[in-house]
């Protein structure tokens, strides 16, 4: 899967590789498949930097540290491009994952149509309420805590999402590492205390209301003529 | 409220400010909150900075966009900070915001206890559902659609969270903009077109997933000794 790479190189580690420039393939991605899904087949890196708000520079940049891509006079082909990220991301091959907690936000997880675009399925739910335990929501059944081991080892499962009230997430993420995975996505509001050789990224649902709350104040102090919006 | 910002100089325009550094500015408030609530009182920029896996210049060069903080031979003392950083996330008053869609994510949010601690509360939910409309949940009535306009002027409301099925996430932000709403958190899965006045930040619940997908591609790829994970 690496003939978009023309010249391949290594692979980087994750380590040599800023997790921001990761957070941009991301978008760069989701920018190239609404384009293509559009009817768009080629674009070039000052296109798709204007697109996103960053400049050609820092796309070719970001490119750069997976390898050599795109054609001169002819930008980057998007359909090429599609893969390549895909490739970088490892969402080429699909990814079972397995989610911990039933409740409201774990069944909005599941019926969210993001996760199968970028080759994600929830393969599996486990609650820790018997009453919840057999039940089946949006055609994927819930199992009881015991069984995670075992499905997580039959079916090759790396990827764990912790969806549990925030007292019980440390709990979650003992059994998941038990269990053998090795990366979690965790939505409870706390800091989870993990070894070394597995990954979290943490959901922190507030971090984009800051965001708008920034630009809206500084909006609102730039409208008043007042520079200390308080 | 602008006494932990010594030189405070003009506040920048949010077009000035890099939207990547005010996200950063999130992340260090949650770990100042973090250290304070464990009971630490001072911090340095290397130490934040190596919390985070920032260097200490990247935490001065984000922080001096919005003045100088900090003692000599001291650091940061870390509840002016944490007041600082509120000041310039402009989450140091409450903010209401209305939510369209009361589903499984709405009702998830509705109970998510991270929007508080940051000084954000969902005011009012609205849905299109007759059913819904009428019923509390979490303390939080449901509105019909038609109260919207009403309920975002008298209660001075400017933020917004769309919470509806993808195919219609754009008439509800249509109905936000002209409800007067001025930020709008997306957590559809489609791009909204919105006038330039109104801010938007879309959440794609699929990054975190390739964040660690890639992580734990590269971890396989660097034992398995082959550079082209597949």
């Amino acid at each position: 899967m690496t003939d978009s790479r023309t010249q391949p190189g290594e692979t980087p580690s994750d380590a040599s590789v800023p997790k921001v420039v990761v957070s941009r393939i991301s978008l760069y991605l989701r920018e190239l498949q609404r384009l293509q899904a559009a009817g768009q087949q080629t674009i070039s890196s000052s296109q798709l930097g204007t697109l996103l708000g960053f400049s050609d520079a820092q796309v070719r940049k970001d490119l750069g540290f997976f390898g050599q891509f795109g054609y001169p006079g002819v930008g980057y082909r998007c359909d090429e491009l599609i893969r390549a990220m895909r490739d970088i991301l490892g969402t080429n091959q699909p990814w079972p994952v397995v989610m911990l907690g039933a409740g409201n936000l774990g069944q909005a997880l599941l019926g969210y149509r993001g996760f199968g675009r970028q080759n994600f399925s929830i393969a599996a739910v486990f609650d820790a309420d018997p009453a919840k335990v057999g039940q089946t929501i949006q055609g994927v059944r819930i199992h009881p805590l015991d069984d995670l081991p075992g499905i997580v080892r039959s079916r090759g499962i790396r990827l764990g999402m912790i969806v549990v009230p925030a007292e019980r997430a440390q709990e979650a993420a003992d059994l998941l590492v038990a269990a053998g995975v090795e990366g979690i996505v965790n939505f409870a509001p706390v800091t989870l205390t993990l070894p070394p050789h597995v990954d979290v990224v943490s959901v922190d649902l507030a971090i984009e209301l800051e965001q708008l709350s920034f630009a809206v104040t500084n909006k609102l102090a730039r409208s008043l003529g007042d520079a200390t919006a308080s």
